[in-house]
């Protein structure tokens, strides 16, 4: 299988975490598609991926697979342990409820306010901006932080007792904040703890390196 | 189970149909939240869901699950057939990109284009209009109908060879679209065709009346 993405992208994080916490990582090799170049929106990538986002998996056949959710769905159902999109009804209903709500309320607010309100990845690629759209998606996310602090502050991870997509997600969201320079409130005690636990992840300390050759042998 | 919903709303129509599809109608009960008066944006209601949108599935232990994509995943994982999120890797992959992608590039534009460059709910409801955003998203959602309609002179539902929750979302947003009078562009046969043979299916065809106490016990 391929990845195409971009290495420190907060969405291309999700999936890079997805395949390490399911140990898949040997199975897959990376493509780079430049944000900053904006190869992402020209057209032999829009064929690969119709609205233009990464990452996308190349399957062995062929078929491209966007979209985290997605990509995440079929990584799990593979093989390997954790389950990270749930087994019981009632695990899958809650861990996509809290996995939407970390995108709407924080993760894609972010990169709205990013794409909208700053500039973003340079006036090349951002051929559109709505500025006043952006502050209101910032304010969002800053309200959407706070909303998981008071999960947060009930169980231990984003979806109840056990570690998910829906934390992976999360954690999308608050590197997306870093990258900005979105503070998380101080007030935020139980989200600040659930981030450092999250760095503390081998899945998450190695997957910036995951795509280098020299490194993904050892 | 309850299902709090507004029976004319294109989300709360994503569930019903599923419902249907599954053939748990019978398993559930009807709260109605009045969007028009702004009911779904209230304290009351943002406690059961912090987004404050319809539908939300109420389980008999009291837990909340909102998103039509995670109430369709509890559902589909409780019994009966048709699989409406996929069995295998493939599927699951496939079917939930092309269900995000139906909501991205369709019905949620088409929702923010109401929100926001239409009356709306009413000045009660909408305090915050972008309209320019909201016109955006018109054309997006336009654009989107293209494409979904390429994809169907290719093969018979959304995600393939196979009805899945992908054909509901954008069923949802081709519901939207007529409620807010945009029409499918004429050049769009096969979107056409499909649309037409969806409204064929019982699941869809009594959506309407399935939270009508009378019709529901027939």
């Amino acid at each position: 299988m391929k990845i195409h993405d971009w290495h420190t992208g907060p969405y291309p994080a999700r999936v890079r975490i997805a395949l390490a916490e399911k140990g898949l990582q040997s199975r897959v090799t990376f493509v780079s598609v430049s944000l900053r170049k904006g190869e992402h929106k020209r057209p032999e990538f829009l064929a690969k991926n119709y609205s233009g986002t990464l990452p996308v998996l190349e399957l062995d056949d062929g078929t491209f697979i966007a979209e985290c959710t997605a990509i995440t769905e079929y990584l799990d159902a593979l093989e390997g342990l954790p389950t990270l999109t749930g087994t019981t009804p009632l695990e899958k209903g809650v861990i996509h409820m809290m996995n939407r709500r970390a995108e709407l309320e924080v993760l894609d607010a972010i990169s709205v306010y990013f794409h909208h309100a700053t500039p973003g990845l340079g006036p090349d690629v951002e051929i559109y901006q709505n500025a006043e759209w952006g502050l209101r998606q910032r304010d969002k996310a800053m309200r959407g932080m706070c909303y998981f602090d008071e999960v947060l502050r009930r169980q231990p991870f984003v979806a109840g007792e056990a570690f998910s997509m829906a934390d992976i997600t999360l954690f999308g969201g608050l590197i997306f904040a870093e990258l900005v320079k979105l503070p998380v409130p101080s007030e935020c005690d139980a989200l600040r703890a659930w981030y450092a636990r999250m760095q503390e992840r081998p899945s998450v300390r190695n997957r910036l390196t995951m795509s280098d050759p020299v490194k993904a042998q050892v």
